[in-house]
């Protein structure tokens, strides 16, 4: 290979799909921080029972924009308002490409009028950078990479630490941490709280409902600041439990993010084949994995839109301009796929499993809790030998005693399906991640996303925790 | 707590497996070496099929043992002959109390006549360390303990590196690296070869019968020695592997090595109990937590024995004296355990896994491919109602597609009999590494160790691989 550049590579391929399904660049982990802490079925409870501590110090690129032009210059390259964005609030921020498709997305935090950090994945820093340079945007954007995934025991510096505590119980860690009641902060609102001698700034966040804080400073400050932070839930008398790498990104599974949709770059012309050629060959475009069982010929068969994942309402339309605006416009109103959860049924995953104690080829082992094997997840979701939706992320829980996952399905799909999910892959492939295997069909059962207790309650008896019989 | 020793803190709990059964230590891990470096499935595989690179640089203690009286000392502390230790060999060298109990093993290479380098777990540093001073022996000891469980971003050094490659296409690499043929070393003893512009020191080593060669040098070197490994893979067109920390420690399970006897070091008047007034708090020995269904009032009843472990076969009976040799004198010829491997029947597998899609208690979650969860392990085996053994070490085999482990039988224990293991604790404990859970029965055949190809062809059929039904 001498391409040095993404279009390069693709060039040399012929084909994007095959390219990134053989990937050798291995799993998608989360770094630095230990695989466990406790065990990952603790882990997994503390955030449904009592606390969890999640260090996101290290799993996220980040990205700080400032100068005149910053507000101007992400409003432009995001769907959402910002005529609300005032100094203590975050956003969800989603960048589309010119066809409306969706690139990935930053929880964005505003420091200053005129400075932003953008924490997510690299699709969205890779871009944002681009489009710095190729508008001539008067800003100044620093990148701070994510951690190596294999640091190998050589020294890892980032720009900032970043803590996230949540669980029913994390209310009384958070008033022991500030010395006295917290403030009472607005989901996805920003105040500073009191973490020992230090005042740092606080995202109200939250999963399935319970009450959750973000916290970031200087990296310097990290050890202090966890310190600080596992005294107050002693002195709260909370079992705040730190979660490892292993259990972390599974709570997505409950919460209903999709963490890894494909960026929607391989294609356009203009400013994406600008890009393309601007992309690295090293770039998370151009060596992340493709993994799963859907095989298309077509990469555009694995972009997702801003209403498929239920994005929509952050959509400015009273902005004059923004990238994607016109496409969104001519999406708006037409039946679209939308996000579900699906559950998987227990015999079917318990007979994959059991083929790891047979001879011959096994079925695709199903790791645990975390059984995603690329960047991004494709697995087919059919009816009646029809593909009707897509599987994009993975995960067991100890909470629901069920693997569950994301995705999105056909509007006509109801809740409640019972539909099939092909799991593995039909052909062999370079990618480092999976062993040989054959394929498995699992039935799914489509759910709501958030995964709601409802859903969990009306179904639980007569589907997932059936016994075999 | 206020207690500084381990005999402070045995004075303090006054009972001494109720305090290492409660230990909050965590999991016993393998170290700073990533997880995975492409699947654990394909990381077994390779050991047995290709070519395998364990990166053994972090999980061991280092012991440096020098001067005019360093060869007197080790013979003085270790149940091995040391007359035919020449400088080309190395040892698996067993030190035991005046009881005649393992305290644990080492690697013991000869670097010059009077310095030795040791490999292993924290119990034998320990204890030589002590004794070197208890006996006012003329050695000079250095002490390189094993690196931190967790890092976390900081960085880890090390004395020496130190890798393994193993399997059945490892001796191309090493003609490979070496730029000719290497030298037809015996197992166990060690001769240099080139590594790139270098020349290390290699140990023949060797799991089920493949070779292996195990090099170690300065660790400022690592990373160029590991460069020169994967290029003569390369150039050499074997598939080498490298091994991850979840996978690394199940090799021991078709080699047949217990990494973990509980240092028989808790009982004992005299010179026992200087040593637990010397030991720290925070020791290895304190700390450490015994992990397992077998619950006994006396801690001897978790000790093993030179011959139980069959290393009786190593003792110097020649030697004028060494510690433990009248108690392993009264030992001999009567009749002992036996090491053995237990195959964990699928079934019984199966039942416990299909727990955890069940609502209320589970049984114990069995981790692949590492299930333990204690730095010492002891499993109840049972036949009839009794206790006729132990099991002391878990694991997963892809390569036998199996859950194996490894212990110690009562002598009228027969290969091919069928037992049963109890998997789980009794009582809820303080240890942070277990979830809640219920106690299962798992029927276990009894296998010999090394697990032998005859044992698996044998049994196969009628055993491990047969369907439900």
């Amino acid at each position: 290979m001498s391409a040095t550049s993404l279009e390069g590579l693709i060039q040399e391929s012929g084909n994007v799909v095959e390219m990134l399904r053989n990937s050798k660049t291995g799993m998608y982990v989360y770094p630095v921080v230990a695989p466990e802490f406790t065990n990952w079925r603790d882990e997994q409870r503390a955030w449904r029972d009592s606390a969890v501590l999640f260090d996101q110090s290290h799993h996220m690129d980040e990205l700080i924009v400032e100068g005149p032009q910053a507000e101007a210059f992400l409003s432009y390259h995001g769907i959402n308002a910002f005529s609300n964005f005032s100094l203590n609030r975050a956003k969800h921020f989603v960048p589309v490409t010119p066809a409306g498709h969706v690139i990935g997305d930053h929880i964005i935090f505003r420091e200053r009028e005129d400075k932003f950090i953008l924490v997510g994945r690299a699709p969205n820093s890779n871009w944002l950078q681009f489009c710095a340079a190729y508008g001539k945007w008067n800003v100044r954007i620093r990148h701070d990479p994510r951690s190596p995934s294999r640091p190998d025991g050589e020294r890892v510096q980032r720009t900032h630490y970043r803590f996230q505590i949540q669980g029913p119980e994390a209310p009384k860690i958070f008033e022991k941490m500030n010395g006295g009641p917290i403030p009472d902060i607005k989901f996805f609102h920003v105040e500073p709280i009191n973490v020992g001698s230090k005042k740092v700034q606080a995202l109200r966040h939250g999963m399935s409902g319970a009450p959750g804080l973000e916290i970031w400073g200087p990296y310097a400050d990290k050890s202090y600041i966890h310190a600080c932070i596992m005294q107050a839930a002693k002195d709260a008398g909370v079992d705040l439990v730190q979660c490892g790498a292993r259990a972390y990104s599974t709570n997505t599974l409950e919460s209903g993010w999709i963490p890894s949709p494909l960026p929607g770059i391989y294609t356009g012309d203009g400013m994406l084949a600008d890009y393309r050629q601007w992309l690295g060959a090293d770039s998370y475009e151009a060596s992340g994995a493709i993994g799963g069982s859907f095989v298309s010929d077509n990469i555009e068969d694995y972009y997702v839109t801003p209403f498929e994942l239920g994005y929509d309402f952050y959509i400015g339309w009273k902005k004059d301009d923004f990238v994607g605006k016109q496409a969104l416009q001519e999406m708006k109103g037409k039946a679209s796929r939308k996000k579900v959860t699906f559950e998987w049924n227990r015999d079917d995953v318990l007979k994959v499993i059991a083929s790891a104690f047979e001879d011959g080829t096994p079925y695709k082992w199903i790791d645990f809790p975390q059984p995603n094997y690329a960047s991004t997840s494709a697995d087919m979701i059919m009816r009646d030998g029809q593909m009707v939706g897509m599987s994009m992320f993975n995960g067991y829980s100890f909470n629901e005693r069920c693997v569950l996952s994301l995705g999105v399905v056909n509007h006509d799909v109801e809740v409640g399906d019972v539909l099939t999910l092909v799991w593995g892959e039909p052909e062999t492939t370079q990618k480092t991640s999976t062993e040989k295997h054959r394929q498995a069909e699992i039935k799914v059962r489509v759910a709501p996303t958030p995964y709601a207790s409802e859903a969990r309650e009306n179904y639980a008896d007569s589907w997932r925790t059936r016994k075999a019989g």
